[in-house]
């Protein structure tokens, strides 16, 4: 706490040029400035070689859903945003701006962000309610000619898958083979549900509140009827406790979701990422007393951490650098490969299956990836 | 042009505070940072002490009328948008980030800029089209809990007026006694008269360009109605060419606009500011011929630069460091002051009537000038 009074926010605007006199001044503002201008109104795509544009994303939140404190509002969410924003300049030279929003309501939030997209090269959601961000997101994808980039959904769900890729490595099972249960149908599990059936994750259930997520469901909307659309083939319609036999649980919902009894039921060399913050679903002594042989979390102070950090600033890095307007799952899952290939054989063991935040090889590799697969 | 290319942008976000290693991100993220969001969301007060807001302005534009270039749009803008966030930081320390608007509205503005204020501690209106921004101006003056400045207005009148004051003391003049014509009746035109208005200027007439603004006239949109309310007291009905005697002619307008017979029918000790940018209506030859004792512009490279710049970073420092949410006329006339009496005794003379650009003292003596005034 003493931190952050001291620093008193955690980023400021940097100067890319000095203006020392009158000449550096006639060049960088009136009237050489109007050059530049002019040269764009005749190329818009010359935004992109003279402006901030080319590097810049908007960190767009509502405060409705931060971290663990829930609506706490714009003003109450601005350190967040500022600490996402220093995340992406430390690790991957991003210059991103909090724009922390008063309005509330879907439509609203799209015609902001719609409005303030010209000096923007990315938009990432951050920290907005489900279900709405979900419609936000789809809607500002159809509306703007930027990357819009949802971290709660496709950051968790690359590492998840990631850390996935890396662990049926070392397991030697083929995702077509594996059982998986999801359990938690917020943003995190829908999308990493939806990014696991991309990859090619065949047996699959989601579960919420109300149990395992499919056909025989009435009470859906929308966004859950799409989970059922493309997981649960085999129409499972009863709870996590159960779901037998899993080779591998991902837990995106809060302590004490994950029965004892799945855990212990599941199949040999089990795989199970318990990512609730800042409380997993399960502990990392409980795991290991059920028979888990792969876990991880969250936290940043047990093994096996499965944090967005490591995905975001080398994502953001690379849908601006490539110049990427939509994100498909071929390019998600092409980072997640990237994210997980960084690890060599050598490094790769079960206490380790993702690279930690650290790793200076990760932002320059999930481009590559990127880059291959476009 | 080399220089807007290698640099690719003016502005870039610089980091308060690194992330080293795992404790510094825990501290300054997640985990860590959910303790200043919390205290934000008990005490609102705290985004002051605890984020960028307090150091942070919003440059917003529309990109409707930019310099001379006219409506370029808001990618087109940003260079120049940019160019004024530099400034600010070069010669204030203030964080500003341009916001570039798609919308056109005067509604759908102040809506977006309603939505963004959290972020940010004050609003810095530029280059939007008149009388659109006088709207925006107005509502979100009323509507917004942090200072709303437009620069091309109020920037421009404190600076007329700084030099003015120091003119008048030159030549030995009241602001009560002298007669003062003002040309163009635009953004600076229509701040440059409400101000010397209530600085005391009594005998003022402001000419559009179907000549004096006054009662007589029928055909006022409501902002040119001000201007009727509050000056040409003796209801002077000709056009500019039959304004005689006058001590002052203030040039809001564009090149042409003040005629010969005018500038050499002034009163002894003659005072003219030819502010069109960037060709001033009359020059620096024609003024001297035509019998001008001090005169002044907007260029660079004359004597007695009246220029925005030279107001707009102090101002604005002093709007956040002093928590100032609604500015008055006595705050725009403190200003003036301050900038005014930056210059000695010894330093002014009628080639230096106002302190240029890069005179280090200004931004301190606007912010103790205002700071007496309030």
């Amino acid at each position: 706490m003493e931190l952050h009074k001291k620093i008193k926010g955690k980023i400021s605007i940097g100067q890319r040029a000095e203006i020392k006199d009158i000449k550096d001044l006639s060049m960088l503002y009136t009237p050489g400035v109007a050059r530049p201008s002019e040269d764009i109104k005749k190329n818009p795509e010359l935004v992109y070689d003279l402006t901030i544009k080319r590097n810049t994303v908007a960190v767009v939140t509502d405060g409705t859903r931060v971290l663990g404190l829930g609506d706490i509002g714009p003003e109450a969410a601005l350190p967040v945003m500022e600490g996402k924003a220093l995340i992406m300049k430390q690790f991957a030279d991003l210059d991103a701006f909090p724009i922390c929003l008063k309005c509330r309501s879907a439509e609203e939030i799209v015609e902001v962000v719609k409005c303030i997209e010209p000096v923007f090269g990315a938009i990432n959601l951050e920290d907005i309610e489900t279900p709405k961000v979900f419609e936000i997101e789809e809607k500002l994808i159809e509306e703007l000619n930027i990357p819009v980039f949802h971290d709660d959904q496709h950051g968790t769900a690359i590492v998840t898958l990631a850390g996935l890729i890396n662990a049926l490595k070392l397991v030697e099972k083929k995702k077509e083979k594996i059982k998986v249960g999801i359990v938690g149908a917020g943003s995190a599990g829908y999308a990493i549900a939806k990014l696991l059936s991309a990859y090619g994750i065949e047996h699959m259930v989601v579960f919420d509140s109300k149990g395992a997520i499919g056909k025989h469901r009435k009470d859906l909307p929308k966004y859950k009827q799409n989970i059922a659309d493309i997981t649960n083939k085999d129409n499972f319609t009863g709870g996590i406790k159960d779901f037998m036999e899993a080779d591998v649980i991902i837990g995106a919902s809060s302590p004490g979701t994950i029965p004892e009894e799945t855990i212990r039921n599941m199949n040999m060399d089990s795989i199970v990422f318990a990512m609730a913050n800042p409380i997993p679903e399960i502990s990392e002594e409980q795991a290991k007393e059920w028979g888990v042989e792969i876990f991880g979390t969250g936290r940043s102070d047990w093994k096996n951490q499965i944090n967005n950090a490591v995905c975001f600033p080398g994502f953001l890095r690379a849908l601006l650098d490539l110049r990427i307007v939509k994100i498909t799952d071929e390019i998600k899952i092409a980072a997640a490969e990237g994210i997980a290939n960084t690890l060599t054989e050598k490094e790769l063991s079960k206490d380790k299956i993702v690279p930690d935040v650290f790793d200076e090889r990760v932002v320059g590799n999930i481009k590559k990836a990127i880059e291959s697969a476009i």
